[in-house]
């Protein structure tokens, strides 16, 4: 039963969601060998002055 | 000192999260024997979009 | 589909932590209206070198 | 700068790692329109004691 | 490639978030001896009825 | 009550995670006006086949 959290910038549409979603499972599915009914996913959206790396918020960049 | 998160589709009432908190900060004290102070949780909460499961999201479902 | 992480520091027995993940769910079960079959817990344990509280390590304590 | 966190009972081969990350690194730039450089993701692998469903620690099912 | 997740109580000003992003990547690089380039840092946010201490929800203390 | 998580491939000494648990209570105290007993941490340690960037796991680098 393989838990995958996705953290992102917010801004993603319904349907890049559902493909990422769908591609994911069948990734997990054809390499861990589960049943795709096992596979949950959740996605965190971020506002650009809550995600960082190199010291800056992405807001900064 | 146990941390816990709690992930969830968005929708749930205030009474209901405070429910749940008494009731596993009380499963917590009880199963692990910490004092109740001890307990910290978080509630993350999803909109339909941004949780799967079975290759679905459940604004799909 | 509720998802939980419990971070604690090792050294529970199997019967603790059947009993918490019982209780968890029951109390999951009962404030948000939910199915047992849809609640998903698992625990992260630490080593007393890996937790910290008011700026020190556990082990520290 | 999507992250990634995926969950598992532990026994995966390196292999099965090697090619679940280069199959999720390739759905998350395909879909989210990053390059493969930005897709950072770890693994968390569970005991079969540390991970439950439906009230069950896995080592029970 | 350390990461890392602050979780706290919303209301933090961007100037606030600025200076804490800019101390902890320092202190990572400082203490883990890696590049600032290499720490990525992710906050989330929560309203006081989705973060609890001691069997109760921070909008109720 | 932020509580942060700290997550690095594994090999750090016990002095540099007390330095970095140090100097990251620290920075939350003085950027989000906190007290240092306020503040929790936790550390996931990584081997390098469970972290990945660019598509590639650590120990494939």
């Amino acid at each position: 039963m393989p838990r995958i959290t996705i953290k992102a910038v917010e801004g993603r549409t319904v349907d890049q969601k559902r493909g990422l979603i769908k591609d994911i499972t069948e990734a997990v599915v054809k390499n861990f060998s589960v049943s795709p009914e096992s596979v949950a996913i959740d996605i965190i959206e971020y506002t650009k002055e809550n995600m960082a790396g190199g010291g800056k918020l992405f807001c900064d960049k």
